[in-house]
C-alpha cells in the first residue's frame, strides 16, 4: 500500500469507556493496555489527564508499571480555551505533564459547534487549533488532531472545515483524524469527502478516520476512508463506545489484513500477538470491562463461525472453506457445529470431535446418539446452547451411564407471600440426597425457587465434594415452549455455570419449571465435577 | 430513485431463525408476521414448507389466521434435485402446496458448490434453476431466485455465475437476489460486482441483495448494492441470523429512508406503521424471540441516542440536533441523558389513544403517567407486549385507583419430587383472599407452580365472579433480565389470557418468578373483569 507506516490507534480506554454502563478503574485500564499492546496496535489512548483525575493517575502509573513493546501511549485533551495562550491553559499544560509521547487534541471542525458550544468565533477556533498544536509540538510531542464533527462540519461549510484541517497540519500535527462524531455517515459520503481532503492536503499528510456506528456503517466507513487514502484508523475493542459504539477496531483490522492484504498490526516477534490472538484478546478484555461479549461479533464472536444448518453439515465436513469467509484459526476463533433439530450424523460427529470424542467409524454409536438427540429436541431440549448436557449424553452412550456422584431421594420448594402487593415473597427449598455413603438433608433459601434449589443442592453436595465451592451460577434462562404435539406446554431452562477457569451450559426440560431447573442444576454439578477429574465418592 | 417498486424483503422467520439459540414456534412466527406487516415490509419469508414440518404448518395457519395489509408471504425452498423433473420433486411441489404467492428459490451460483455439495455438473445445476423457476412461474408464483454463494462464485468463475443469473431471469424469475452467503464481502467488492451484473442483465431486471455480517459490513454492503442498482433488499429484524447474523433490515431501511431519501416502507395509512414504529417493533419482536435486544443497535438500540453526561451535556440540552445524526423520534426512539427507559410522552399519548383514552391537553396527567412508565421500565417492566397492564396503570392514574375486585391475604406454592430423574414432580398452590364480603381459601394443583397458582386464584374468584369461567391462560413467557443498576437480576413474566372474544396481556416483575407471575395473573383477572363491565362485588 504505502511506504509510510500505517497507524492503528486504539481508543478503548478513552472513547470506548463512554459506553453506557462501562466504568473502568485505573487498574482495569492498566490490565487492558498490555493486551492491546500484545495485539499489536500502534497507539493506546489512555484518557484525559488534567480533566479526569483517574486518567491523570493512569498516566502516572502507566509510565512506571507498563512495559509496552509495540504501542505508544497517547493522552487525549482539547485545544486551549478561547482568549488564553496555550502555555497558560492548565488543561493543555496537563497534557504535557502526563509525559505521554503522543497527544490527541480534540478540535472543533464544524463552525456551528465552535460558535454554539464553545461560544467563540470561527477565526478564534482556528487560532486555538494552531496555537495548541504548535505549543505541543515545541514541547516534543507527536500530535494527532481529532477533527471533531469533521464530516457534519464539512457538509455544512466545506471552506471553514478545510481551513481548520490545514491549520492543524501547518502547525505541525502529524495526523488529522477525520471524525464522524455523530456517526451518521454512510461509506459513499465518507469516500467522497476523504478524497476531497486528500487532494487538499497532498499525498504526504497523514489523514485518519474516527467513526461511530450510528448508521451501522462504522467498519465500512473506516474501510472507505482507507481506500480514499487515510492511513491512521481509530476504533475500540469490541466496538465499545457511546450510543451505538465506535468502529470495532478488531473487525477493521481483520478486514484490512485479511481482505485488503495490508499488514497493519505490529508484533515484536517474541510474544504471540497479531491476528491469531484476536479472539482471545477480545474475550480477555470483555472479562475486564465486565460486559458480556456479543456472540454475533464479526471475527471474534462465539457464534461467528457456528453453523446450524443441518442441510450443509455433511458438505461442511468435507469442505469447510466453502462455507466460511476465512479460516477461523486466522483470528484465533473456532468453527463450531450447532446441534439443532435438523442435526444429522455428520454434525454430531463434528460436534463430538470438537469435545474430544472420536466417533468416526463408530456408526452404531453415532446412530444411537443422533436418535437420542432428535428425540430429546422433539421434546424441547436444545443442545446448541448446552454443550455440557450434550457431552453428558455422549458420555452416557459411550460409557453406558454417567458418573454417579449422588442419588436424589426428593426435593421440595416452597414460595409464599403474606399480605398484599409489594410485600416480598420468600422462597426455600429442601433437598434429600445420598452421596459419599451418607444421606444429606439440606434447606436453602433464595430470592426465588430456582435460587433456593441451587443453594440447597450445593449445600448437600459440598460436604462430599468441596470442589463445588468454586462453581458459580452465572446465567439462567427460561423459555416456555408451545405444545408440540397437542400436549401441554413445556418449560426449558438453560443454566450457565463458571468455576473461574471455564464456563459450561446445561439444559433441562419439563412440564414444570422447577423440574427443568433441577435437571439443569444437577447436570451442571455432574459435568463440573467430571471435568475436574473428580471421582464419585 | 426509480419508477419500479422497491422491495423490502424480510427473512427473519427463515434465515433469522438460523441464529444460534433461536427456536421459533409456529405461534411465535404468527405473532411476528403482523409486526413486520405493520412496519411496512413488502415480503415476509415464512420458512421452508415441505422440508420443515413446523413451516408447513405455519403456511397452513397463516393463510387462515393472518390478515396482512402490506406484505406478501414468501415460501423458501430449493431448486429441484439433479436428474428429476421439477414437477416430480416433492419438495418443489410442497412450495406450490404452501399457497404462498411468492417463492424464494435457493439456487447455487458457485460452480464449486454445485459440484461438491450437490455432486452434480455445472450444466445440470443451471438446468435445475431454469426448470424449477419456469415450473413455479407456470403455477402462477412470483419467483425470487436466491443466488446462493453468488459473490464467492463470481470471484471464482465469473462466466459460470453470470450464466446462472441469466438462466434465472430467462426462466421468468422476477428477482435474482445476489447472496453473500458466507458474509465476507466488503462494500467496494460488492459495488464492482453488482455494477457488472447490472450491465449484464440490463436496467429492467430486478436485482436483489442478501448480505451476512461476517466482515461487519452487511448494512454497508446492502447500501453499496442499492447504489449499484439493486432494488430488492433482504435482511432480518435486529440482524438475527446464523454466525454474525444477516443484514439488519431495520438499519438498512432507516438508512435508505433517512440518508438516501428513498421511501421504501409501505404503510396502509390506517394503522401506525413505518419508521416511527421502528423501535417499538424491534423491541416487540425481541420479546417474542426471547433474545435480549442489543443496546448498541443502530437506530433502535436502548443506547442508540443515550448520551453519557460529560463534555457536552449542557450543549446537548440547548442544541440536541448538533449531537445526533437524526432526530430519534423519526425512528420512534428517544434521546436520553441518563440511564432510564424508552418511553416518551408522545408514544404514551398515542398508546393511550389506541386504548380509548384521550390524553391530549392533559399535560399534568400525561407527565405523571410518563414518569410512572419510565420508573417501571427502569425496573424491568415492559408495556409494549402488555397493553392490559398499561391500561390498568392509566386507569389508576385517571380514576385514582384500580377496581377492588378482591383483596389478597396470602399465597403459597409447593413443588416437590420424590425419587430420581423421570419421576414427575407435583405442584400445588394455596390462595387466601377476600371477595364478595367473604374470605376464600382455595388450593389448586397444576403441572407447575404458575399453573397451580392460576388454578387456585381462579377457584377462589369464580365463586364471586362466575364471569371468570370463560377466561383461559393461553400463553406464558418468562424472561430473566440482567441486573440493570448493579442489583440482582429480576424476572419478568408476560401472560396472555383469552375469553373467547378477545385476548389480553399482562406483565409482572419481581426478584422471584412466582411474585412476577402472581402480579401478571391478578392483573389479568382484574383487566378481564373490568373489560366485561363487571363491578366489584
Amino acid at each position: 500500500m504505502t511506504a509510510h507506516p500505517f497507524h492503528v490507534y486504539d481508543t478503548t480506554l478513552r472513547d470506548g469507556a463512554q459506553q453506557e454502563g462501562m466504568n473502568l478503574s485505573v487498574a482495569d485500564k492498566l490490565a487492558i493496555a498490555p493486551l492491546l499492546d500484545e495485539l499489536g496496535v500502534g497507539f493506546i489512548e489512555g484518557g484525559w489527564p488534567g480533566a479526569v483525575p483517574k486518567d491523570t493517575e493512569f498516566f502516572k502509573r502507566a509510565a512506571k508499571e507498563l512495559d509496552l513493546r509495540n504501542a505508544e501511549l497517547a493522552a487525549f485533551g482539547a485545544t486551549r480555551k478561547p482568549g488564553v495562550r496555550a502555555v497558560d491553559d492548565p488543561q493543555v499544560r496537563a497534557l504535557v505533564d502526563s509525559e505521554a509521547p503522543v497527544v490527541a487534541l480534540v478540535a472543533k471542525h464544524d463552525l456551528r459547534h465552535a460558535e454554539r458550544a464553545l461560544r467563540t468565533t470561527g477565526d478564534e477556533n482556528i487560532a486555538m487549533i494552531a496555537d495548541t498544536v504548535s505549543y505541543l509540538v515545541r514541547e516534543g510531542r507527536r500530535v494527532v488532531v481529532d477533527a471533531e464533527h469533521f464530516f457534519d462540519g464539512y457538509r455544512f461549510d466545506p471552506a471553514y472545515t478545510r481551513a481548520a484541517v490545514l491549520a492543524g497540519f501547518e502547525a505541525g500535527a502529524e495526523v488529522v483524524a477525520l471524525c464522524d462524531t455523530n456517526g451518521g455517515m454512510v461509506p459513499a459520503w465518507v469516500s467522497d469527502i476523504v478524497h476531497e481532503i486528500r487532494e487538499l492536503v497532498g499525498p504526504d499528510a497523514i489523514l485518519g478516520m474516527h467513526a461511530h456506528n450510528d448508521s451501522g456503517c462504522a467498519v465500512a466507513n473506516t474501510l472507505a476512508a482507507v481506500e480514499a487514502g487515510a492511513r491512521h484508523i481509530q476504533g475500540t475493542v469490541n466496538g465499545y463506545g457511546e450510543r451505538t459504539g465506535n468502529a470495532d477496531l478488531l473487525a477493521v483490522v481483520a478486514n484490512l489484513e485479511l481482505k485488503y492484504g495490508h499488514a497493519v498490526l505490529a508484533t515484536d516477534g517474541e510474544r504471540p500477538g497479531g491476528l491469531p490472538e484476536l479472539t482471545r484478546i477480545a474475550h480477555a478484555i470483555s472479562e475486564i470491562t465486565n460486559i458480556s461479549p456479543f456472540a454475533r461479533s464479526p471475527y471474534v464472536g462465539a457464534s461467528a463461525f457456528a453453523h446450524k444448518a443441518g442441510l450443509h453439515a455433511s458438505a461442511i465436513k468435507v469442505d469447510p472453506d466453502l462455507y466460511q469467509h476465512i479460516d477461523p484459526a486466522q483470528v484465533g476463533n473456532d468453527m463450531r457445529m450447532l446441534v439443532s433439530d435438523m442435526a444429522g450424523r455428520a454434525s454430531i460427529e463434528l460436534k463430538g470431535r470438537e469435545l474430544g470424542f472420536d466417533l468416526s467409524g463408530r456408526a452404531e454409536l453415532l446412530g444411537r446418539v443422533t436418535e437420542r438427540v432428535k428425540d430429546a429436541e422433539a421434546h424441547g431440549y436444545t443442545y446448541e446452547a448446552a454443550d455440557a448436557s450434550f457431552e453428558l449424553l455422549l458420555v452416557e452412550e459411550i460409557d453406558g451411564g454417567r458418573p454417579q456422584y449422588f442419588r436424589v431421594e426428593s426435593w421440595r420448594t416452597i414460595v409464599e407471600r403474606s399480605g398484599s402487593r409489594g410485600t416480598p415473597a420468600t422462597a426455600e427449598a429442601t433437598v434429600k440426597l445420598h452421596a459419599g455413603g451418607e444421606r444429606h438433608v439440606t434447606t436453602g433459601e433464595g430470592n426465588g425457587p430456582v435460587n433456593a434449589l441451587d443453594h440447597a443442592l450445593r449445600q448437600a453436595l459440598i460436604r462430599v465434594y468441596p470442589e463445588l465451592e468454586a462453581f458459580e451460577l452465572i446465567d439462567f434462562k427460561v423459555r416456555i415452549l408451545d405444545s408440540m404435539h397437542g400436549t401441554d406446554a413445556v418449560t426449558r431452562v438453560l443454566i450457565e455455570t463458571a468455576d473461574g477457569q471455564t464456563s459450561w451450559s446445561t439444559v433441562g426440560v419439563g412440564p414444570n419449571l422447577l423440574e427443568a431447573a433441577w435437571e439443569a442444576l444437577t447436570d451442571s454439578a455432574i459435568w463440573g465435577l467430571r471435568n475436574r477429574g473428580v471421582a464419585p465418592r
